[in-house]
């Protein structure tokens, strides 16, 4: 496999997608990428959300076309030699997987190497499932389960604590530290501006931070950027 | 039916349920309370967790026991003349009132009128759906409907925007509205310190605070304290 995993696509006062332009231009470079936009932030539809990678990626001379703009999700999954699933809402993506039967084509083509770039809801879809998700679940799902390329779950946007907080709510530790009283597969968790890349065997944490690994019954450590350790 | 919905158990500063004793004294005065402690905050056990509202209730000479301290989810509910679901996790509250049966039972006393009292998770299933908490969906769901006691949803710990942040991440404004792409009920959103209370039909803001109302292709308004208007 060959995974480009991003916390997010946006990092605060930064074009869509700039802050990791180097690495899928390389990642893409000369292949027709199929975006996914099941994921639908705010509520977007398809054709309108797949505009704004297709521009940014046209500009770098990388062709991108939605995976409904095939004339089936097989079409686009046979012609495509990249994939991109941007973010928005996890569920709503999770259920659009299953409904279009995009889901074991994406499957079968990302484990036979196509190269993968996901970004937030298109990154908690990498591990075995997406119960680490920070998105509200605003519709059914046929399952929390996921494609599993990776041993471990991801929680993207990642939030340090903030001390002196009023808020009552639990931190993101505390609502992992929940998970894994029913779980034991570890968390990544991926601060803004971090991106896993791995080939489902050796993970690297790439980017400006640390990564926050979350292990049942230890105490979270920090991974600095380089091979993922737990 | 009489219902008491509070946004959170607990604020900031003030004691365990302190900041409404004078409301849940009276709705409870002279009953025997069963608690429902299936929302396992931080995967506390349902022992512990009783310990908490246990003595505050008793302090204030109520009597509250477990649900799990009767010999049955039915001998609880035959003997409960009033409810309380603490807040936690609504999808471990979720699916354990489907597996251990209570459920039905407990919708069948709440309907007959017995006081019910929730805070966080335990309100999150009185509207239609659970589709609008903030909750970590670490755990797989029967489903995401809910007793419908309220024809709206409810958004506990509801969070103003925060000014001059640089989380890309969605507000919790955002994420409703998310949620009104695909659902037409309102949603409630309860600030800390907020309560609701309602007989099914007619429905009060209560606490110091207005509650934010969203409804779909509307702008939020606020409902400041006294009769819920949409």
């Amino acid at each position: 496999m060959n995974l480009m995993l991003a916390s997010t696509s946006t990092v605060h006062g930064s074009p869509y997608l700039s802050y990791l332009s180097a690495e899928w231009i390389k990642h893409f470079s000369g292949r027709l990428v199929v975006f996914v936009p099941y994921a639908r932030p705010m509520g977007m539809n398809w054709d309108a959300y797949t505009q704004i990678p297709k521009s940014v990626m046209a500009a770098a001379g990388i062709e991108l076309r939605g995976v409904q703009e095939f004339a089936s999700p097989a079409e686009a999954a046979r012609q495509a030699e990249g994939w991109f699933v941007g973010g928005g809402n996890t569920f709503v993506l999770r259920r659009s997987l299953r409904e279009t039967g995009l889901e074991p084509l994406l499957d079968e083509s990302v484990r036979n190497g196509t190269p993968y770039m996901g970004s937030s809801a298109g990154i908690n879809i990498a591990g075995p499932s997406i119960e680490t998700t920070n998105d509200m679940p605003i519709v059914e799902v046929p399952t929390l389960q996921a494609m599993a390329w990776l041993p471990f779950n991801l929680n993207p946007h990642y939030l340090d604590p903030q001390p002196g907080g009023s808020h009552m709510g639990e931190t993101r530790e505390q609502r992992i530290a929940e998970f894994h009283a029913y779980h034991s597969q570890p968390v990544v968790g991926l601060r803004e501006g971090s991106w896993l890349t791995s080939n489902g065997s050796e993970h690297q944490v790439c980017g400006p931070h640390s990564a926050r690994i979350f292990s049942p019954g230890q105490a979270a450590v920090e991974c600095p950027p380089g091979p993922l350790r737990f």
